[in-house]
């Protein structure tokens, strides 16, 4: 049975801007392979209102889960929530589960849970809570789509706090070979492994390095037996 | 006017496994908006024909630019050249400018021009040769789509070759000033000044350090004398 699908949307000025690399892909990515679901796409796109609905549904359609990440904070950029009501058709507003987490969490710190801050705890209709330990502000599921928070600390705590929610599948299982030869060199008899082991996914990723070329070769698949018996093979097509 | 818009495709399945954190992006984003190219969307795909093909389709028909990082290499898994020629449903053969530049540059390495080699010289019909003063396998441009290597080293060297054939926009000039204080404090007063200089991008990219909340706010505009107002009220409204 294949694995389970995922898609993540990344939502922020700053990625796009290059004023922030992102985190949280590649945070995600590898905690999504570890349960065995394939992320088989990213999309970032900007703090821009039918550009979030737009991808959204597309990819909620199209892949089995979909993480956002960004823009649920209290300030005016922050329009996710708003989004992802839109794309669903839901209402949203503020719910008192959500306010009484914030106002908790407010009177604890001697802060004043403020018109902005209340902002945080406006939910669409339907959906569930994502726990934040981190920062309070929840975050939310609805339909197949969860919405966290943009700040890695919290992104992290609320991934944690879903994934085990999720069916996942095969765990992936990776091994790489290091080979100190061009890809042109290798291409040919790692095309015919390829052919010979198609139940795994074999990729080259080239590099240079003091003017040395060179590629890993990555083995990957959910049956280890399979997997270990193409490095073999691999191994003695290229000897160090 | 607005400036001119632009998105990336990121093709590798080494990024949605987290085996490798994508550097191509970020190098892209902060490149464009130095010359004044706004780039709005990002998606990053599997090694998957169709998902390459579709994605590709979305953002040309979208965006003034499309700039693609990955898998144009000699290997089984780089299929890019073969999906932008899909794409763009034109036929795509071994060219001989393409096989002209790889067999001078492994006659003078001493290799041979093999078979795998020479699909780096498969170009689509109507495309122009993007230099690659690294590793010499050019990448192309064909309509508003700029194909270009994954290697880091090579992708960069590639936009370098692009970027001035590109026209560019007004620079995007940003102000950035760190408030010690957490959005929800902050909110309210940025919101109205968002407000006032609608013109402006503001934007609020909160963090937490040793348990300290704090805001970077981020002011982006094309106009000095508007991005300087604007922080100067910005500085009055939270002193530090």
């Amino acid at each position: 049975m294949p694995n389970p699908t995922a898609a993540m949307l990344v939502i922020g000025d700053e990625i796009l801007s290059g004023r922030t690399r992102d985190a949280n892909m590649h945070y995600l990515a590898g905690e999504l392979t570890k349960v065995g679901i394939d992320l088989c796409e990213v999309r970032i796109v900007s703090d821009n209102r039918p550009a979030i609905v737009s991808a959204l549904n597309d990819l909620r359609a199209a892949f089995d889960y979909v993480v956002t990440s960004g823009g649920i904070g209290p300030t005016h950029d922050d329009i996710t929530a708003d989004c992802i009501a839109e794309a669903f058709g839901v209402n949203i507003d503020v719910r008192d589960d959500a306010r009484a987490l914030l106002q908790a969490h407010y009177d604890r710190q001697g802060s004043e849970l403020n018109a902005a801050r209340l902002r945080m705890a406006r939910i669409p209709d339907g959906a569930a809570l994502i726990e934040n330990p981190v920062s309070v502000a929840p975050g939310f599921t609805i339909g197949n789509v969860h919405v966290m928070a943009g700040v890695p600390m919290v992104f992290q705590a609320m991934v944690a706090s879903v994934l085990p929610t999720l069916t996942g599948g095969a765990p992936l299982l990776s091994q790489t070979l290091k080979i100190q030869r061009g890809e042109g060199d290798i291409a040919g008899p790692l095309g015919e492994l390829a052919k010979e082991f198609d139940d795994l996914q074999i990729g080259s990723y080239p590099f240079q390095k003091d003017g040395v070329y060179g590629a890993n070769i990555v083995v990957r698949g959910t049956d280890n037996g399979r997997v270990s018996a193409a490095m073999t093979k691999l191994a003695g097509l290229f000897p160090a």
